[in-house]
């Protein structure tokens, strides 16, 4: 087992990564001292898989943990099913010190995040992070919310989790689509921050697609290192935070366009990715031979790098792209890398460049080499 | 006009109380650099009084406002009225630097603070209180929330607001019933902290209810002031903030239990402190006299101060407060008062006493002589 700290003053968390540590969530929560009743949220998929560990875990430890199941999928971040979480939570009647244990992937951390940021004004919460993604990314850092119809992540909040534990048995269970949905966040880190685990990952791709335990252990603790240091420099994203939003910004408005239903999160931020690349070749001088790297580790990867719209679908993504949250005074700002292992934040580009990019992203195969 | 100062580290901000502030709005937020698009959110009441001049001051200093008016009244504080709310900012495309103005009373503000604390993870909001209650108490302070139907408050944050105006002019147009209602908020803090504003109370009644501008003025700020004072000791309620609720634990059951249609929040308050002068007396040695003076100040405002109910409405009574925030390990607890002037929080009392004390709150007007 090993630990990361994510150094916030006041709220300071560990997170943990290793074998086993399902079995340890009751203890965990008893080393915090939380209140003795609980509730455990999941969805249907992570349900059948582990919520019965996460269950004896906590009761072997004293606590009282409610199982509250969500449907799975991008459509449980709706505020309806926040509403019916409130009142499950209510009628077992939790308490100010009570605290709610997220089981599941992003989705599952999202919601019961931002259930527990709002409920009571404010209650506790674990991260029990079962997917590649949640682990290496939406489990730390203490973003959570909920979608609109309007777009995703509208809706939320920035409460930290008390402890996020990656029990890496959990990984094993995963589809292949969305394991590898998660190395599009992986990928991303190498990016941004860490040439050489950008390397290290060109290396050793087939390994990790094995999920060879070793080298997936020392990927997903390097991953939550570099996000407790970005996010411990800059908690509410007033700055510095911004570049782990490299190609979210077109990924959220292909997920919107697409209605949550086409891509994965990690699928859609690829070809963000992808067209960030791009965009930073053009803008920040990103050498041409590293850009071209990016979109074969992203293939590597088996992720898509590509997407082929007609002109009304361009718009569509334009016009979703003016309704994220990082855009300010109707500028759309670009998270974008003048070398590998480096971003920079708040770059405004023309929206006929966007457009004109992601114009020709049909044509990646062709442009990459 | 007169400024209170609400100190808290980062996030300190000025209350005003004086005349005509409401013209003035678009100036303060100009002052804090607000972003250019807003929202008013209003309910049906106010909105033909006075958010034509609100929108109009914004407009005059450059913003570009969208008008959101929900329904008057408790039942606006849902979760479903939240989601319409939240669609018609992302509609008018609110941004990170985007503000939300809650113009109308304690309902509007709960309401309007949870929006803002929530919509892209939290923006900026300006407090404009319209009435009694709101000036002197939910304005301040930060807690924003709704309801559940398990019971009041059961949703919020903590979410300062950047700037609070209390026009006192439009207290003009405040129904009396509304009116008096907010004194029971006035009264609780010459109990809680100030036996000299207690004082004040008692021999200036008469002016207070004809509304003298002069001595409006003066109660307001020193409500205000003991306000900021403690919300500025305490912001999130880990300790002495718990003295606000002084008679709140029986008034939230109370308006719980007649499903927030029969009295009003500061009518239920008003009979929850009198219950609990009642259970100071017995507990903690209130004087006689001084339980007395409580109960005859809250008569001399207009103000319920007996509820005469049947047996299993008492239950129903003692298991709503069961249910309330406060409530840590099965335990309710109590703030009570040794002395006028003085509170004490964390007081736990047996069900039965509680139960037995609301049997006999009907017969109030007998034991306070």
């Amino acid at each position: 087992m090993r630990r990361v700290n994510v150094p916030l003053a006041g709220r300071s968390y560990s997170i943990y990564a290793g074998q086993g540590l399902l079995a340890r969530l009751g203890e965990h929560c008893r080393r915090l001292r939380l209140g003795e009743r609980c509730a455990v949220l999941t969805d249907r998929n992570v349900e059948p898989l582990y919520a019965g560990r996460a269950l004896d875990a906590l009761r072997a430890a004293g606590f009282d943990p409610l199982l509250v199941t969500v449907p799975a999928g991008e459509g449980a971040k709706h505020l309806k099913v926040v509403a019916q979480c409130y009142d499950q939570l209510a009628a077992h009647r939790l308490e100010r010190r009570s605290f709610v244990v997220a089981l599941g992937g992003g989705v599952v951390g999202d919601l019961a995040g931002f259930v527990a940021a709002t409920f009571l004004r404010g209650i506790d919460f674990v991260q029990v992070p079962t997917t590649l993604l949640a682990q290496v990314d939406s489990s730390v850092g203490g973003k959570v919310g909920v979608n609109l119809r309007a777009g995703k992540n509208l809706v939320g909040a920035f409460h930290q989790p008390r402890v996020v534990l990656c029990d890496l048995d959990t990984l094993a269970s995963l589809p292949d689509r969305e394991y590898r949905a998660g190395l599009a966040e992986v990928i991303k880190y190498g990016i941004i921050r860490d040439a050489r685990l950008f390397g290290l990952l060109e290396r050793r791709m087939p390994g990790l697609l094995r999920r060879e335990p070793a080298l997936l252990s020392d990927v997903v603790v390097r991953c939550c290192r570099i996000k407790a240091d970005v996010v411990g420099a800059d908690e509410t994203e007033g700055g510095v935070r911004a570049i782990l939003n490299f190609g979210h910004t077109l990924g959220h408005a292909l997920e919107a366009v697409s209605r949550y239903g086409r891509y994965l999160h990690g699928e859609a931020i690829s070809i963000g990715q992808v067209l960030a690349a791009r965009l930073s070749s053009e803008n920040l001088g990103l050498p041409h031979r590293e850009a071209s790297r990016i979109v074969r580790l992203f293939e590597a990867a088996g992720l898509p790098v590509e997407v082929r719209l007609n002109r009304s679908q361009r718009r569509a993504l334009v016009d979703a792209m003016r309704h994220d949250k990082k855009v300010s005074g109707g500028v759309v700002k670009f998270v974008l890398a003048p070398r590998l292992g480096e971003a920079r934040y708040g770059i405004a580009l023309a929206t006929e460049q966007v457009e004109r990019a992601i114009a020709e992203a049909g044509k990646v195969a062709s442009w990459r080499r």
